[in-house]
């Protein structure tokens, strides 16, 4: 690398006094000898700050670059956050790569970077790379446990019942067509194992709420009863996905499929959401007092996070996943009269970091693997339109089977639970670290995500388009389009 | 330990399916043979992340716990933080330890609350517990970053200039006597090293805004002529603190004092906190701009955050202190009409990261060095009385300095500026983890802190108690006397 030349010489750094108390003031010859040691310990810490806080300015840039972009040609800007991971990451720019994809120092531009400005030796190189991919990682898994925790908040357990039989058929139907035509596809038409293709079948199950509301938004059509049942029917659907993933994810761990496994999880799974929501109803006014006793600052996000971080930590215990505990803790809170505030003060610390999350999903997904110049690449290329069409299929049928409701747009309900985003990724995400999925399977379920995130607002505007449009209401445009989770967005 | 006897067997990880894509279901004999290495990869993510949220429910519990009560017997709450941290930390309970105090993973609690309760075993507990560790203390040096953007944002570039000439040299000969009276005694009464010495008498410096905000709304004397001069002064003082460490951090990483290099080290910082400051000027208008410009959510704290960011790493690579950019970014940005925006937007985040400093510094604060049973130890203790005598004088005489004001409380002045808050502690967090400190002067620091807080209240009472009281504004003590950061709390 051209880089290599201009590395600073780490000779600042070699004189270095020991400082035990009553000591007198070594000299520098002594304090040499000494220095290695001494001197990696006090620098290691400043260089890992440095190199995370690097990390994060890219990880924003890349977010802010790609979403705004998508947001000016009517896209989801968390469309563009992954875009700008796969820029940053892995397939093109190498400045944010990880140990997992086989990536090293040496590959890293960022470490290339950190040598050539600061004290940083290529020998040191391969220990603060290990550091920075580690808290990297830590900080996006902590922004999946935020954003569920804040989809959690944002859901409503009266809403969900409110919006009846009609939105429970198209969740229901949503999620297994999807899940059952991309399994069995997988197994019997690739000779996929199991176990990744039920994960790649899972992943085609949840719609995404945001994407959804974002273009049913555009379209002004968030208000009318086809926009009514699609965004009860997400919402239901972000459950049953969140279920599907604990379940799919303790399989991969445990590795066998066995009805037992599957009983003992969907019941583990069922009696730990319930259950937290039940035994949540007593806590609630507890809660909410002790809150209010409370005098000191952040008492409120506090306490919640503490709730919310005791649940996901229980469901890791239980063998479920992290975020199956933030999304209950953050429908057991939504139910108190502290959601609104709360909502409020959990935006930006979801801001700073979900974007970790989905940059990083983005940067681990090595797209040369879908090149179809190398042959071996053709199956995942096959697999990925393959997901697409399941994935298109599997939520057009719902709309056919709502009933008792004449006059409505079927085709617009279908297309409007097309778009698939952040649980979709998250499959990818948690699927990719817990190595049941294979790179190419992985980046086919990306490009599932992007087609279908893609492919959904024209399709919408089409489905509508013989409609009478009167009843539009293009003013939420500003306020609710914005940004696929910009729903509680002051 | 009595936990050993309860530890879970790893059994339910032993069969695992390595999962690449073509390979059919590979029989769990087959697995069990491979099983060891994948499943620590894959199980490390999950554990990590587990270990992470425990610490962070710790971390806020001792947090709230010490701050509630701090906030009720009317002491500062960042002193119950830090109270807090103590308890649960090597002194006492051992469930947040950390490495560098010597401790190994079978010395931390939480390692063996996470065996009791997940698939840990004790030989994989070490590699997690040095994961934990780090990321803990990732995440606590990000909270002090964040906690001087903050300060930063509140601090007013204009004010400081306002409040004129009696605050500058109260802040001066406030920042003056304690170093020269702290470094020189413990050099020539001690015989401790250089220095160690210019850390600890350096740690002596900086008034807390927030604990000195807090106790004069509290006494109702925030808006008299005495207090805007305290509230001045402290903001000079901190800004004169923040330039001291990163002076002082920077010789102790070179380890030698040399006029050079002490000349060099105030030019740099002199220029980059200037240079950032005019060069703010310039960027202020295209950061507005830039955030008007933007649709998607976060963009203002994104924006802010990667500005702050950069200049951390910049402060990094020229050899000072990451805080020091942080601290810049926040002071040019507070001169935008961003600034209440962003102010709001930075306290949740700072309610969440922030805690994990102040209760982290507790729990790395060996308080058995200050065991006077110990023949050793009691050096360690004639320094914190000195250290809190050296402080307390310190910063009385300051108010003997102010001129051209007859009939100011003069004693009041002094006392108000004796309580250290914050930056004392980052100066002890900073010399403890670059290892310039030792034990016994990190504890001795941390007494100074939690005796100059102690005291402050009710010297400051006694001070007041001759004068006349009815310009005293009590209605204030709620809003401003949460807590020591809230001046901007919501």
């Amino acid at each position: 690398m051209i880089f290599a030349e201009f590395t600073l010489a780490p000779s600042i750094w070699t004189s270095w006094v020991a400082a035990v108390p009553a000591w007198p003031l070594v000299s520098p010859l002594l304090a040499a000898a000494e220095a290695e040691s001494s001197v990696s310990k006090a620098e290691e810490g400043s260089l890992i700050l440095a190199s995370v806080l690097l990390s994060l300015v890219f990880v924003y840039i890349a977010s802010k670059v790609g979403g705004e972009i998508c947001a000016r040609i009517n896209l989801p800007p968390v469309l563009g956050e992954l875009v700008g991971g796969v820029v940053i990451g892995i397939s093109a720019l190498h400045i944010l790569v990880f140990p997992e994809s086989g990536a090293i120092a040496s590959d890293s531009l960022l470490m290339k970077l950190l040598e050539l400005t600061t004290s940083l030796d290529p020998a040191a190189a391969s220990s603060i790379f290990a550091s920075q991919s580690e808290v990297i990682s830590v900080l996006s898994e902590l922004g999946v446990v935020i954003l569920l925790f804040e989809i959690g908040l944002e859901s409503d357990l009266q809403e969900l019942i409110r919006v009846g039989p009609q939105a429970a058929v198209v969740a229901v139907v949503g999620v297994v067509v999807p899940f059952v035509g991309g399994t069995v596809g997988l197994v019997y038409l690739f000779g996929i194992p199991a176990v990744p293709a039920i994960f790649a079948g899972a992943a085609l199950t949840a719609t995404s709420i945001g994407i959804t509301a974002k273009v049913l938004a555009e379209l002004g059509r968030l208000s009318a009863k086809e926009g009514q049942i699609i965004i009860g029917a997400a919402v239901l659907d972000d459950v049953l996905g969140i279920i599907v993933l604990a379940v799919v994810a303790s399989l991969v761990k445990t590795g066998e499929i066995q009805i037992l496994n599957i009983v003992y999880l969907s019941i583990s799974a069922g009696v730990f959401l319930i259950g937290t929501i039940l035994l949540g109803r007593f806590l609630q006014p507890l809660f909410v007092g002790l809150v209010n006793e409370m005098k000191t600052r952040g008492q409120l996000l506090l306490v919640a996070l503490t709730f919310g971080f005791v649940l996901s930590y229980i469901a890791t215990a239980i063998q479920l996943e992290a975020i199956l505990g933030a999304f209950a803790a953050g429908l057991v809170l939504a139910e108190t009269e502290k959601r609104q505030e709360l909502e409020e003060q959990i935006l930006p610390v979801a801001d700073i970091l979900v974007p970790v999350f989905f940059v990083g999903v983005g940067a681990k997904t090595d797209l040369s693997v879908l090149n179809p110049a190398v042959p071996s690449n053709r199956e995942g290329l096959i697999v990925a339109v393959f997901l697409i069409v399941v994935a298109i299929i599997g939520k057009l049928v719902t709309g056919f089977t709502v009933f008792g409701q004449p006059g409505l747009n079927k085709l617009a309900i279908g297309v409007g639970m097309i778009p698939r985003g952040e649980v979709g990724l998250v499959f990818a995400g948690v699927g990719s670290a817990s190595g049941a999925l294979s790179e190419a399977t992985e980046a086919a379920i990306v490009m599932m995500v992007i087609f279908t995130t893609f492919l959904a607002p024209p399709f919408l505007r089409l489905a509508f388009g013989n409609d009478d449009a009167s009843e539009a209401e293009p003013s939420l445009e500003t306020s609710v389009s914005q940004s696929p989770e910009s729903e509680s967005s002051s």
